[in-house]
């Protein structure tokens, strides 16, 4: 027998009553595939949480709290399991229309949109978004953004920290209270940029583009270890990825969840193993990528996780 | 607030220990996405479980039982949760060659295939079989063949019934034992095939390529109602789906599991909605399509089920 | 400069009124992705059909006749670019709807499939085919089963054989006239199928599943060499790929065109470097995979091949 | 005949030597799938840019620059087709580098990163790039960021503006002569941002995250049509989409060219039928997404459009 083939695949047998962490093991076992991919996964992010050196980065792309995934991000939050988290300013527009007690609601793919558009109703994918959600985020955004001082520069990450002091739940809320730093590169491409672009009318408070680099290149250049859990591409991804590019490591964890591919060269769908080549990640580096829909993957993966770690 | 939001998305919040159902719930109640529709499938996979009035039908494609998901399969034929199996000659290849006690292996797809040639391991993806597996295979295959009658005529079932007798686990085992349907229409295309012909170079025993279709769809016309299960597209679905187009019903009950997309035009990645304008489902089916790797979505979804019906 | 970094990107700069050919040499020097794998395919194809000593199988799976890619596969037997052909039912069910005049009709996938049932149009993605053309696709195959012998015993390519003889125009009737044969292992997975099982209840003639099989041996064996063009997966892909198994070579031209993935490890997505771990083409074969809808990498590449072979 | 079935699908017949629009009109005729809706985009982007009216955004995503595409881009800018370009920050700096004279080159995606890494070369899937190319690309930013007035604050568009006035090709220099605006909210995510942190270490010029909002807005209110070419999709996609959301008005023309799927919820793989439930682009707009990778359609399509504008 080839020496490559020494742990064989085993059939998966379900039982009753399977908890989430019994069914990834199985998974694991048979090792094939995505399947496999997420068992190792599971592995990687339980063993990069136990690290007590590892700072931990998390990256949220997508539109995952419209999809009822922010409030695992807000757990892992309060559970300490983040450290630095990088978000899209349409993830965080949706965490504040749910904070500030607006909701999404289920709908379908298969409509019409011109109609929905009568209706008043923002679709993404099959997820309903009324339009009077954004005129009570406009109203809530302005007043917070009015308290900002006149003449002042801030960096994005204290203006989204001024939001998260004004809300009473969800990741902005939860990474205020526990000093967690929100990084979001392109604030400006999102509602919260447009109602900045509002507010800009009539005031004037400078948002440095680059006034979140310094803090963000001293955690990395001071950070023994660091751990990568990215959910989706995007900026958030590249922008965790090249924070470490500056110093002389690189991510020595790193899970990533991904629906696109890497055939068609984009960094979303690139795979962990090319950013080896460019010392984003370490070359010993525990890595590993899922592809699929992280409505199903993420969920799974951290409530694995979160069971292995009560043993 | 417009009339189409009435359910709305419920930010996930994990828990300690939780059953796969449990989450599958919470993944229900967040409700988008391909998540959402897991969720759905389970919702209809347990209802058509337990309409005892409807004839079940199992498609099964892609190279799932080296992925270890062959297990699962057999267990519900086993509980008797399939009526007729359709699958493909790859996926039957690899459940005898696991029957007769070979085994496929861990391996890794980013490796390089002419050393693997070298070696004499043969790769799916991430997972590696041996060469000496097709030599067992051949040995198995060619006694059982020879058992059958000369100068006799049979259908691609009853020579997969012959196989399935002669072993002591896996599909084609307990679908024997269980008096279960095996159909594949494409066996020539496959392992299994290519020792056939071997064995008709020196034997002369006919299958008949149709034979099969008559006890089919009588089994179509005398279905009260019909529900189908279908992991992959390929022949199994397309197979399953136009059996019911002779009859005046459709399916009543079809959940998908791909990870193949619409707008290629494949059979393989069409949403069961456009099965609707040919009839193969009916107008008021209730049907979902989780987009996905089966080796996620159909153990979790399984295991979800299995719990259900053990309240 | 390392040594790996040789040949240069070169940025496309378009011009007026550039020939398909011109377009893809650009493509080529850029090379990137699946627009550098198309340049490449291209190469690999324009080779393989000058190559006089290679015998050139096609492999047609996905719905292409619907989509009007049909005329390409007549028009490429007719020009002797097909020694053998795989396709599936559905294609040749499509090609003989065309074939007895009917037509599919431009649609759209954004619609209401119930209101489409209602009006008796089946639904392939964006392409409407009325329920009529089914039909006269009755009426047509029943009388040309009609004439086979009754009590016979044929192979699949020889009822194909016998259809095309029947068609003045497409696929199976070319074939029949170039004394090309068409192999289609899932014969029963069509209409074609259907009308076959509904022609059997009142006749008797047996289609042998395996009677194919020794005329595609004999083929393999004595090609000097092969090669394979393969559009999208399924069972021509596998047909096709697995023909060559038996014999001590494998192909040595390779050239898959597929919108599928490989990490779900699906044959249809499978790379075919996969392949070369198996031997179903040879370690120095010259093989590429373009990642995409054949809808477009089909034609350009076809009218690519053609161009250049007028030079 | 049902009323929506008039235009039939017409099988493709390729002729020597066509010309790339002579190809997209017969995949017009055909109509289906991704290649039917290729032809379609050719139709409206050559509307758009007919249109004198309307005031043309193009959003670059994915890593089009080092796959040769910048070209294209470049030379839309010449000829006047794009008013306002909206890219990403890693398109931007491999702008650069190419048009300081660094090159990228052919490398292949199934190799070992870790000697890659070893050899100083960069991955972008099959795309290598080596080390050296970013240290002239430092030595070169450095010294053109130390030109910026000390204690002064810019925005992203005029820092760039800047850059391009200090280059002699390509995306940056093309805009610059031209006076096209470029934006790039994530100017941080991208080895731009990366350098400018450093140079920020001892300099101080502050850039203003939204100084390009008012200029951008009031492009957005004054235009008297607007349109959309899209390719991949990113923060490009959703910051041209989302500056309409202000106006009275949405875009008239769409066109989106991506590799992304709708299922996952994402706005890269969003349809444009969702944007219209947004009001992003009007309900009568003409839109069309193209699903594939943009190194081939982009070249076809600008490719086609061209040659229709010169007759």
């Amino acid at each position: 027998m080839a020496k490559q083939c020494d742990e064989a695949v085993t059939q998966i047998h379900l039982k009753q009553k399977m908890t989430v962490n019994e069914l990834v093991v199985a998974m694991g076992k048979a090792g094939a595939y995505n399947g496999g991919s997420l068992a190792r996964a599971v592995d990687i992010y339980d063993q990069m949480l136990r690290d007590t050196e590892t700072t931990k980065f998390f990256g949220l792309a997508g539109a995952m709290v419209p999809a009822g995934m922010g409030g695992i991000v807000s757990d892992l939050i309060k559970g300490g399991h983040i450290d630095v988290l990088v978000s899209t300013g349409a993830n965080l527009t949706h965490d504040i229309i749910e904070a500030i007690g607006c909701k999404h609601f289920h709908g379908t793919a298969f409509c019409n949109d011109v109609e929905l558009r009568h209706d008043e109703i923002n679709r993404i994918y099959d997820v309903y978004l009324p339009n009077e959600a954004f005129e009570h985020f406009e109203e809530f955004i302005q007043k917070v953004f009015e308290e900002l001082e006149p003449g002042s520069t801030i960096s994005i990450s204290a203006l989204l920290k001024h939001i998260g002091k004004n809300l009473k739940s969800g990741i902005l809320h939860t990474a205020y209270h526990n000093n967690i730093p929100v990084y979001c590169p392109a604030l400006q491409d999102s509602m919260i940029g447009l109602q900045y672009w509002l507010f800009s009318q009539t005031n004037k408070v400078t948002v440095d583009a680059f006034a979140d680099m310094p803090a963000l290149m001293d955690r990395c250049f001071t950070a023994k270890k660091a751990g990568a859990m990215l959910v989706g591409g995007g900026v958030p991804k590249n922008f965790i990825l090249q924070s470490m590019l500056m110093t002389p490591n690189g991510f020595s964890y790193a899970v990533q969840l991904t629906g696109d591919r890497p055939d068609l060269g984009g960094l979303s769908g690139a795979t962990l193993d090319e950013a080896r080549s460019w010392g984003k990640i370490t070359e010993e580096a525990q890595a590993v990528t899922v592809y699929g829909d992280a409505t199903i993957t993420l969920p799974v993966m951290v409530a694995a996780v979160l069971e292995r770690r009560s043993l």
